[in-house]
């Protein structure tokens, strides 16, 4: 049986960062090339970054794009390379859909997101992306326009191999399974694929679907890295016509996967559009076995997650340091955990600062974390400024500062002096608020909402925890001394901003609370199918209605990382002016 | 010649509010019928409101449209009612595009934007949007299939009436292009289609160009009012099958037009998607010209726009009251102007917060503005504040607070003082940075843009300068004292949070600035094409990369009012991570 070596090069690119992604492109076909690969290809976009969003409508962006691909053309060799970039639509004689009804795609011609195919100095093919998502995160239609007709097909080491863009090989009923009917016995997938709690599964198993219906092998190549609120998992990886897995990426974090991939001839029934590149395998040496790493769990993939985002949020965005306010409770100690990991203890720093209803335990427990982490901890009571405050509010409020104004107004002195100290240093503040919090609007604006990125934000409190016992496992496992104060596990969450507060005191219990959440954002279930489906119905109507509330504040938090299925921000385009209320009937459960 | 009494609802729903929504619509339609009116129509998904988002995922929300739309249809009788709504793309019969490869629409089928023909209890018809804007501000590919195949005529009151959505109208070649050849005499065409500056005027020349085209008379209902960051001008109109303007309403108000349209019977030509309704007019009395309201100019369209934006924002919401810190300055000045216009003096109240850099004429300024508007005025010096936050941060900073650290200290104290306020009495507090800082970062985040309703973010800061001098002349044409105190506009624009401080040190001047901001965001153009269009090329460089720096503090402002042909938000979705810098080639400047 013939073989040929394929190379995917999981990638972490930087949107925008267009000679950088270029020089990386080149030094890694350079590389398959040595390696005596026959193919390689990178995710989706791999030029632009995933996603440009509207840097797409700027007509000299996409020239610049297309300038790159030119210079990644005129570096490709007798390997093959397989590039992610845009490209105007009527440009390299692509088959697009009609657009002359469309209105709003700029000065410009549309655009197609595309995979060019590039050999021996040339652009010897374009592929455009079919399947454009538009839902959860995905905007694509507002860009692009969808190829259509033939599927190009290129003969490489005598393989016969097609091409499919991210979307494209998720359908049963489409462009692989076109691919397929023309003749093409590798399908090459190229993506930019977000991670949420789930989706490798999903990923392996729509994988093994297609293989099975098309008899085609599957080179799969992900991204890997943070932009803004997502975080790209790679997962690249490469399986056999027969469905046998051969090879697979660590997730998380760059690699050149290759490996050789055995094919069956079937050239035969193959259509026109078939471009001739290379008869025969480029490789000499022995066969090489690819390695396949292990998937990780999901309280393991959704801390790597948080650590790569929030390291690539702030290297991507040229910030060194962080600076995160430790209550001594468990969302800033699991932040300052992530925090260490993304970036070493030397470039964090906490500042607890206690008002006059802060417990000694808290700041014990805020000076614990801070030795077992080895970062510098400033304290800094917020009582002058407080006392201050309280005067000078008297007067425009005629009354005392008391209940939710003075929570609220510590709070937000703890903001303001973050503040500070991130003008003054360059360092990002890091916020602590959890996904529940955010639901609920149990934060306060402009209080400990304020910092430029929001770690944990998608993350609900039950997980919170169970992230904080992983994180502890993994150091014994390690034989390291556990980065998290047991006591912080274990006592009850309060915000500490009045006399014996407990979160307990305005909110559900978080066990309760979650999957309420959860059904009503990441299910999109109405208030009464939650109450239907189960839980108390009190509860339902409290909680659906503080979301729904709470819209506004989300608004104005900074990004964070998305772990799950539905993360708030473009992910949930929820309006803020909004009256709806179900109608008083029979819900529909279904 | 015959003719039709139509009637066109300029109404301003409620986002989710489907009772109230449904509640006016019936209402609407029982006073056409009273009125003779052979036909009334009503704006695009009147019944949900424009546009309701991602509510359209929660099935129970769409079972709930539907369920209202019932009752509509069951509150009609012999005026036919044509109502926007949405329904699932399998239901009523609709002609949709294959959606076999489509993902992401959630548990329901796709839906459909409908507009949904009603008479005598019954639904006789629905017509689905084919034309869906994914562009700008829009989304509508996320939520809705197209409606594809013949177009459905109805007869009514003689004449042969089709539909058209919104979008449906604006495209030469499509929709309303099918009907005229299908043998229409009249389009309804139902709108959602929001205000921006210059707008109106090409929408009049759409509709000019379709008339012309097709031959058709043209009912064109818009809706009215404020949805978050949209305003929504109205502007419902009556075109004759020659381009006459038979009626028109005015803007930015809630009005029922009604006018006789005569028509040509071409009923010959007629396919037979044709429903028979109604075969004469219902009018027994004298015939009605419609009134015929001037449209506004662009001053007087964008401040109306902005007190619309205002009053909805806050009424739809539920805030009574609102708070502005007033500076002296030309942007609260404006903001505080707006305020009362959208809600009466008694409802806006000033608070001044001089700091130890203030000076003598801006306390004096914002005096005299609250004089002139008749709000109540509170002065809070923030210097106890300031001082203790000076000594609390000589410890972790390790140095003195001075510069940057300083002035963004001030202006987050002054924030907090605001908010405690408005935590305290309930009212909203409206911020004042105009589109000139919010695009150049040229703001403090959590400080002067902290607050709930950003009243002036797209408003450039020459026209700042224009609406306070139009808002002016306004009041002396209507014999009333001037609200903007002179010296505001005459002064030069300073923060004042250092000694003897202008924007000037900091920004170019505005009249340079602005249209170097309009060509990067509105135009989109890349900074070599602004170059190369003859702005200064160093300030050029500086404003783009301030522009794109930004981006992260945008990202945390507060909603406003959108008034240009884009807005920061929804309608420029620019990546924070972002390293794009054009490459050093020849731009293109075409």
């Amino acid at each position: 049986m013939p073989s040929l070596r394929v190379a995917a090069a999981q990638m972490n690119p930087t949107v925008g960062d267009l000679e950088a992604n270029l020089s990386r492109v080149v030094d890694a076909m350079a590389a398959a090339e040595a390696a005596g690969c026959d193919l390689i290809c990178f995710p989706e976009l791999v030029l632009t970054g995933y996603p440009p969003e509207d840097l797409l409508l700027k007509d000299g962006f996409v020239t610049d794009v297309v300038g790159a691909l030119t210079t990644a053309a005129e570096a490709s060799g007798d390997c093959v390379a397989i590039v992610g970039a845009v490209v105007p639509a009527t440009t390299f004689g692509l088959g697009v859909a009609d657009a002359s009804d469309a209105r709003g795609f700029g000065a410009t011609p549309p655009l197609c997101n595309v995979a060019a195919v590039l050999h021996r100095g040339e652009v010897v093919g374009v592929v455009a992306k079919r399947l454009l998502p538009n839902y959860a995160v995905f905007d694509e239609q507002r860009w692009f326009l969808p190829g259509v007709g033939p599927q190009l097909l290129f003969r490489v080491a005598g393989a016969v191999v097609g091409v499919a863009v991210c979307e494209d090989l998720w359908s049963a009923s489409g462009p692989a399974a076109q691919l397929a009917d023309e003749g093409c016995d590798v399908i090459v997938s190229i993506n930019a694929s977000p991670f949420s709690l789930g989706q490798d599964e999903e990923r392996r198993q729509v994988l093994a679907s297609r293989v099975a219906e098309t008899g085609c092998a599957i080179v799969y190549v992900n991204q890997v890295g943070g932009q803004d609120e997502l975080v790209f998992d790679g997962g690249s990886m490469v399986l056999s016509e027969t469905g046998q897995l051969l090879a697979r990426a660590p997730s998380f974090t760059e690699h050149l996967l290759i490996c050789d991939l055995p094919f069956h001839d079937t050239s035969d029934e193959v259509t026109d559009a078939l471009t001739e590149l290379s008869a025969t395998s480029r490789r000499t040496d022995a066969p090489i076995d690819g390695e396949v790493a292990a998937p990780l769990d999901d309280q393991a993939a959704v801390y790597a997650a948080l650590v790569m985002g929030t390291a690539d949020y702030l290297g991507k965005n040229g910030f060194r340091e962080a600076v995160i306010g430790l209550s001594g409770g468990i969302d800033s100690t699991l932040v300052a955990t992530i925090a260490v990991d993304a970036l070493g203890p030397d470039r964090v720093r906490g500042i607890s600062m206690p008002s006059r209803y802060s417990s000694d335990h808290s700041r014990s427990d805020a000076e614990d974390l801070a030795r077992r982490l080895g970062i510098r901890l400033d304290t800094v009571p917020i009582e002058p400024a407080h006392h201050a405050f309280t005067e000078m509010l008297t007067g425009p409020l005629g009354t005392d500062v008391v209940g939710l104004t003075d929570e609220n107004l510590q709070s937000r002195l703890r903001g303001v002096l973050l503040m500070a100290i991130s003008n003054e240093t360059g360092a990002i503040v890091l916020t602590t608020g959890n996904k529940s919090e955010m639901a609920t609007g149990y934060s306060t604006l402009y209080g400990d909402s304020a910092g430029g990125f929001a770690v944990i934000k998608d993350v609900p409190k039950t997980l919170v925890y169970d992230l904080c016992r992983f994180r502890n496992e993994m150091a014994r496992a390690a034989g390291e001394e556990e980065p998290i104060p047991v006591a912080v596990i274990d006592k009850p969450p309060s915000a500490e901003l009045r006399p014996d507060q407990l979160d307990e005191d305005s909110l559900p219990p978080y066990e309760l609370l979650d999957p309420i959440v959860a059904g009503y954002v990441e299910g999109d279930r109405t208030a009464p199918e939650l109450i239907a489906l189960g839980h108390d119905p009190a509860m339902v109507e409290r909680v659906t209605r503080l979301v729904d509330l709470s819209e506004y504040k989300r608004r104005q938090m900074p990004p964070g990382p998305r772990i799950t299925t539905k993360a708030f921000g473009r992910d949930r385009r929820m309006p803020i002016t909004n009256r709806y209320r179900p109608r008083p009937t029979e819900p529909s459960t279904s």
